[in-house]
């Protein structure tokens, strides 16, 4: 730590690019290879989808969980871990793929999503056979409750983004709704990836229940992050389109800050350009930045985040609780470079 | 039947109603309770959602497949096969969702589908929701061997699916791969449902096999008979827009031998008018039926059934094996209704 430091320019004042807790590195590497061995179970029709999808990776940070979350004290896993690790990654990818053609992405981490490369038709399909793979490895590797979590997750998962899609445009809309959904379509599955991760370590119930409710409160900071992201962030780190969300007329925690803020006119004129994509996405960061928007956002991810540290704090000694805290850290690392 | 004969008039040639095996009725009744039942499981935002692909509902046959195959010779059938029959439909109601919105179809059962009432995203979404409930059905009422059963067969109907989808429009896509496509996309969950049908009534490896060797060839038959249906049917009959697979380009059967039957320079208009969305349904049938395409295609549907009676001869005493073969005695008379 203290090399990197006096590496680092005096004027270098963009805080450090933030890091997975380094320890969980091999379990990643195992898990890549697992994935990687799994391609070949596929049908071959589908074979290069699944290589493309996996190739287009993100940062795993729902496998990150399970490793932190399911550590021994001296810091090991079992390979159900791993397994576990791959079908919470694999419904969030089905998710992904989903979402993008309901959104018509274009790019996902730099390269064209699933949809754009082989049609919306494909990419649908695509995303239906990543989940039912999801399950297979479930029910090949894990036991009845994991498998039982795993499909209720997902069915979790589409009910808070069925919700968001049936009210995009829904004026009446509000905070208290967002976060409903929020909590069903991210924070349900950061949630069940922690509370796997310490149920397969055989961690005891109360545990169980504190670090699944740290994965909640985590996904809810993570997913404002990215809502911020979409304003604020900068193209190339992010790997899409800035603005994604607004074009595809979601009104997220941002925008709908800024429209409680705006007089009932405004408000009106604002909502009617989100759903007619007539919406700038820098006019609008400008002057969400104005009306004091981005530091009420970060506030109340900083809020979320800390009521998931809060939840681990009976256990502050555990390794897995110390991981855990140190991918809160991550998060709140990424914000910070976004938006700082 | 006497009764029912007697009351028909002499100009009254078209053959009678088929009917499924009327012992099945009382469960099918059974497999609605537990579906209705299964509404309010749902997230709320979900219910009305999910209430809508219920009513609109066909003639259950995957369902009626399990119930057929799983009774005791007495008639008889356990509670897990109301679970597993609630399981297949969920898979095939899911991805029906799903078809409609890749098609862009307009009409099921005679409603407005999913896509069309509540647009395409809540659609792709819906159909999520649905597989997952299919296997949590599975988690809480039947074995690991059902749930991973279950989850493979989806992932094999999707590679079917896809498939289809990236040859749509292939002018090399022959009638070899048309059957690939379909012991995936149709025969593997009616293969399924036969084979869970006799597996949870206990019986030997051997009736299993022979039943979902039945399942797969009635699968592939009902498949040529939708695609029959697609040009020669009735709408009001089959409850859907005719001409459906042509408007979304499936090279389906009766046009793969109408190709294979024209030369090259008619052909190939054929082709690029079908994938222009210039072909019509009315001018192709009838081409077809002068060129013999009609009754080689109900040759061919008749040949496939008539392997799948075939794999159950050496049972021919049991229960199960009578139910079977009128289910095969139903889809013929269906196709006759049709193209007689």
């Amino acid at each position: 730590m203290p090399g990197t430091t006096a590496l680092r320019q005096p004027q270098d004042v963009r805080p450090r690019m933030p890091a997975l807790p380094r320890e969980v590195l091999p379990h990643l590497k195992e898990l890549e290879r697992f994935l990687e061995e799994q391609i070949e179970t596929f049908e071959p029709q589908l074979r290069e989808l699944v290589r493309y999808v996996f190739a287009s990776h993100g940062k795993r940070i729902r496998p990150t969980l399970v490793f932190c979350s399911g550590c021994t004290e001296d810091g090991r896993i079992l390979a159900e871990h791993v397994h576990a690790a791959a079908v919470v990654e694999l419904i969030h990818l089905a998710t992904l793929v989903h979402d993008d053609v309901l959104d018509g992405a274009a790019l996902r981490h730099q390269l064209p999503t699933v949809g754009r490369k082989y049609g919306a038709p494909v990419a649908v399909l695509l995303g239906d056979a990543l989940f039912a793979q999801a399950l297979i490895i479930a029910a090949d590797y894990l036991n009845v409750e994991v498998y039982r979590t795993m499909a209720l997750a997902s069915r979790r998962v589409c009910a808070g983004e069925i919700h968001q899609t049936l009210e995009r445009g829904n004026p009446r809309f509000s905070v208290n709704e967002y976060f409903e959904v929020l909590s069903l379509k991210t924070g349900e599955l950061f949630s069940v990836s922690c509370l796997l991760g310490a149920r397969l370590a055989g961690r005891d119930d109360d545990y169980v229940e504190a670090v699944a409710r740290f994965g909640m409160q985590l996904g809810i900071a993570y997913q404002i992050f990215d809502d911020i992201a979409d304003f604020w962030g900068d193209e190339d780190q992010i790997g899409k389109t800035l603005g994604t969300d607004l074009a595809s007329g979601k009104f997220t925690l941002p925008l709908l800050c800024l429209i409680e803020r705006l007089p009932e006119n405004e408000a009106a004129e604002v909502r009617r350009d989100v759903l007619a994509g007539l919406a700038n996405v820098k006019d609008l960061a400008a002057r969400m930045t104005r009306h004091g928007v981005l530091a009420a956002v970060r506030e109340r991810f900083e809020s979320e985040l800390r009521a998931g540290e809060n939840a681990l704090s009976p256990w502050l000694g555990l390794t897995p609780t110390n991981r855990l805290l140190e991918l809160a850290g991550y998060v709140r690392g990424q914000l910070a470079r976004v938006a700082g």
